[in-house]
């Protein structure tokens, strides 16, 4: 029914509560899902916090983590026009929850009064008596020292001296806040429910990722191992990359199962693709004997973090026919009036290898449950991170639940969303509590499209719950730009992907090497996909985009303002294959300046308009390229800039007011 | 504490619930206030809805008025991008709530797929199978002709003929709608809780106030009374005013009473100001003996009813020191050191003719009840409408209670809301249940701050809670404009007000007479201010402006596009000091340009740069001058105007395509 119209003469002492916190930002839906930071990160919090008549008020943020026994504090100041900003540190990982704060300034709103009347000249004697009498209410919450202050300050307010020498005491330098360290909040407005804060650890929001497939490193014609990863783990580890995802790793279906290039009846000895999950050897919870044991992937976790990689796992929750579950729990599928259970579609497209779960079956509690025990028994495992395979064909309700418990325990844990889809569906999953997602910068090329969409990322409201991860290929997209613009393209991307944003991934085998062979025209498809077959990777080659990348990453990682996103500005450039951008740490002590030729067929130069305020430089300043080492005096805000694909399409500049003299070339 | 970040498995069938519901529009501060209509009006809902996966969706409105027994629903459509949009209709005062619920179009999905595969030329026999259970399930929830029509749809899906033939039957024009009919919503999402709204009777959105003082009626050197009010009632429904609105009508304080000018001590017969309400004839449920008796304000209120008049008085809550209450109610004074009651003072200045109430007295339930009181004893009277009295400077927390209550038994009360002060505090005043707000109109004379305040008023989210009744003068405002502008002035600021906003009021008399003699060089005051004399006024002086004001007033009743505001778009001119702007009605059918010279001392012309599409018409075009009479043929969006503000400074224009037979000179 309709909400009552009729508030009750409301309990207790709200009535007395005469000040009005509203507006608290941030905020998601109303408060519904939580904002996201990373340990060590700030929360700035602002709201509108006003009283009824002239009286000031004060504000707070109230705050707690989930270790906090008490209540903290964050002070607020005014921005006008009512509006109050505070910012406060968050230390712990896991739920956090804020609000704020307000209440009428007795002391400040008696003070302001006793200055007007002292400035026009009237009669303050009885004015003082009421100061004292706040002064002394202040000093029945204070202690030591301050008490002593308080109760003296009561009494000189009283002393039998002249009014304009009393009032005098109150507008010495630090009264204020001596009696604003005890105010009467006992009719304070505090906003509730608090609003939701999840915290997660650094390399939620600062991360590079580094895709391959375990079954190509075995060397020619051999079917690679989990050993295998063990043994490459230097390779990713010395290009800089953290976090190494493999694609699924469990026992291939082999009913309709798919051979090279994604033929639809597969020959004998075809290996068939990874994201078919479930045979006779197992399902989610078992390893694809042909790479090795569970007690392998501990092994390669372990190996992994002593470098200082995570391994993410792929999640995919979906059954090859072959599936254990299709037997043991037909209620979790959908089946057709034969019989049959529904296959995968996209009408009249049909994937005959892959069965979905159904969200909407009436098992769907057990489900839920031998879901989340998969997940807990690879964490068990050592693993701490998941690349979650289309999560937005399963239930929003299911993520929800699930990450929430996985958090419950091990809030180190994070969850990747690879969903390329509707813009409100990727965001409803960041949302609910996807720690990054994919992003649709794979496809957006143009100085223009990159500077919508980043703005879009960084500045709207999205940012305070949704982490970008772009990727420039992925072993599902080979987007046309990689196909026909050649290594100078590769180049461009990883660069982009790479400092637009704090995390980014590749594709990596292919990345390094610039594979840009699609399986025909018009496809988004690689020639020969590992996703069907094995393919052997000649990481040497003197081509290689590996020292590139390496550098990227180590610019990443001695540069804290490309560590984060919110600082993102672009810049102007006048030629529009240059893209130009900067971001700054939030000390604003590191600024990284890049440019980027968006054109990997011809030099390109021209004039870029420095906003030299976000930059935090006037008149001359260093630009030191961290990618080819050289470094330019430049001054003012137009400076010319000219790149060469063929020789590196990118600046990765670090700025330094003045004639730097610490930095070298890299 | 925090918010557990553990959502435990959702009871019943939550679970399954696979279509998400978000961003639900209109809502004020995330529901926690009620968006306003008014009866006969339109709430127009969108949200977000969308499923996982790429089922197809569908959506409704739910709604409850305070009479319905079960929800009622009004289709939505989807707008692109996951949006969905409807409106329903409200046709009873009261308090509504309105949600928005989503589930999976199982029969819709179905069918897309259908048509996919058939297009695709692939066998469908299966299909057609899972369709006839889809409609078999369906007509489990239909009656009548639809579930004979339903059985049959699904016979004919599974009898023995061909495929095609078959699927032809579920492409037929009505069948989309007449499963749609019947849709499994068992596992529905509806977003909760339900949004709130409120709806007032008509005269919230359309009203025309005239403000006078009773005692000013009287004739020369006689106190007028209530009876003088009523004889002069003819004058004010002549003039086609719908809300005559009186300043409080208490006994006046004797101690600290001001004298004329607000002379700071009266002399004897001085008559104080209204606002000092209270003496030893009574308080805020008295009539001041000079003015008549209670019995007086229930005559008035049924005379003005019966000439389609609400009698609004003035709710000012505060006390003159002479007022009952401050010996009966000490308790709901704050005190000084010296036991004397704290006057209200803005230091430096004092006004110890008034003794605010103080909201935080610990007595604040008996307060609040005695305050309801109040109110509920004029009700009693017949009166509906309460301007109130600088609201601002009261806990908001009571007036939110108050008018709730007060809206329980009597929904048809008005109250507006006279706070002349900073936007969030107004607004704030709006969201938590006035019906209508005074505005800074008063002191916006520019096109560009004209254009600026009312596109916001009209455009941003404040038009769901904050209804304008902006007026060109009060007692309290005389304006610098008006004081220097001269009659011009004040036919272009009554016709701004008239027909910028839907409401709107006037200071009568002074108005009508063009007063504009402040009471010295820099005041907004008066000279000689009715607030503390008589004042004569000789309204049927040959200069006043009664004939243009009722020719507004008509014009605003026959025409209504100007009974609402939403529709209101500005027009581009070429002159600084013409200002263009249109309205239309909700159907289209009307639609009204008006075009005002700001400028009060010089003719102006200009070119207007018309959006014929907001105005509806093209090619050739009538308008028609509801003010002057006159009619113009214009042709296209450039037409030119010319206004000479010693004879008339604004055009009102009907605008009808082609050329216009029905309305002649008005």
């Amino acid at each position: 029914m309709a909400r009552s119209p009729r508030p009750a003469i409301p309990a207790h002492n709200d009535g007395r509560q005469r000040v009005v916190v509203e507006s608290i930002w941030p905020r998601v839906d109303d408060g519904q899902f939580a904002i996201k930071r990373v340990v060590g990160g700030t929360v700035t919090v602002e709201a509108d916090v006003f009283a009824d008549g002239h009286d000031l008020v004060a504000a707070v943020i109230l705050f707690r983590g989930p270790r906090d026994r008490a209540w903290r504090e964050a002070p607020m100041i005014e921005l006008g026009n009512d509006r109050y900003q505070g910012t406060f540190s968050v230390g712990e990982m896991g739920t956090h929850a804020y609000s704020v704060c307000g209440w009428i300034d007795a002391f400040g709103t008696w003070r302001r009064g006793l200055g007007r009347k002292l400035d026009a000249g009237v009669d303050i004697a009885l004015d003082l008596r009421v100061g004292a009498d706040i002064v002394r209410d202040a000093a029945t919450r204070a202690r030591g020292t301050d008490l002593r202050r308080l109760t003296a300050l009561a009494a000189a307010l009283e002393a039998d001296e002249a009014t304009a020498h009393r009032a005098a005491a109150v507008f010495e330098v630090d009264v204020a806040a001596l009696v604003g360290r005890y105010p009467d909040r006992s009719h304070a407005t505090v906003v509730e429910p608090f609003l939701p804060l999840w915290v997660d650890r650094e390399r939620a929001g600062f991360s590079a990722w580094y895709e391959l497939f375990p079954r190509s490193l075995g060397g020619p014609d051999h079917h690679g191992t989990l050993a295998d990863v063990e043994a490459h783990l230097d390779h990713v580890a010395g290009m800089g990359f953290d976090v190494l995802y493999l694609p699924p790793i469990h026992p291939i279906g082999r009913t309709k199962r798919k051979g090279p290039n994604n033929a639809v009846d597969a020959r004998p000895g075809d290996l068939g693709s990874p994201w078919a999950i479930g045979a006779a050897e197992g399902g989610h919870d078992a390893v694809h004997p042909e790479l090795g044991s569970v007690d392998d992937v501990a092994r390669l976790a372990s190996a992994a973090r002593s470098r200082g990689i995570d391994v993410a796992l792929d999640l995919a929750l979906q059954c090859a026919p072959d599936h254990p579950w299709v037997v043991a729990h037909p209620q979790w599928f959908r089946h057709r009036p034969d019989g049959t259970v529904q296959f995968a579609e996209n009408p009249p497209k049909r994937y005959e290898d892959i069965y979905p779960i159904d969200f909407e079956s009436s098992d769907w509690k057990t489900l839920w449950k031998a879901l989340f025990d998969v997940v807990q028994f690879w964490i068990g495992q050592g693993v701490r991170v998941f690349r979650v395979d289309n999560p937005h064909t399963k239930a929003f309700a299911f993520w929800e639940w699930l990450i929430a418990e996985v958090h419950r325990d091990t809030p180190d844990v994070l969850f990747l969303s690879e969903a390329f889809t509707r813009p409100k569906v990727m965001n409803r999953l960041a949302k609910i509590g996807f720690s990054q997602s994919y992003t649709y910068f794979t496809w957006r090329t143009t100085k223009w499209e990159l500077t919508e969409y980043f703005t879009e990322l960084t500045r709207s409201d999205q940012r305070e719950y949704f982490r970008p991860n772009p990727w420039p290929n992925t072993p599902d997209i080979l987007p046309e730009h990689l196909q026909t613009g050649g290594r100078a393209a590769f180049a461009a991307r990883v660069v982009l992907a790479a400092t637009l944003s704090s995390n980014y991934g590749i594709y990596g085998p292919a990345f390094e090497l610039a594979e840009g062979r699609p399986r025909e025209n018009g496809s988004e498809e690689y020639l020969d996909s590992e996703k069907y077959q094995l393919r052997e990777w000649d990481l040497e080659r003197p081509d290689s985009l590996r020292d590139l990348i390496t550098r990227i990453n180590r610019a990443r990682r001695e540069n804290a303002s490309l560590q984060a996103n919110t600082s993102l500005v672009f810049h102007p450039t006048d030629n529009e294959f240059l893209i130009c951008f900067s971001k700054r740490s939030p000390d604003g002590s590191n600024v990284v300046l890049v440019v980027v030729n968006l054109d990997p067929h011809h030099i390109q130069g021209g004039w870029v308009g420095l906003s030299l305020g976000e930059l935090g430089v006037e008149g001359r300043f260093t630009v030191d390229d961290l990618l080819a080492g050289e470094r330019y005096a430049w001054e003012g805000p137009r400076n010319f800039v000219q790149l060469n694909p063929d020789v590196l399409p990118a600046h990765v500049f670090r700025v330094e007011q003045g004639v730097a003299v610490s930095s070298g070339p890299a």
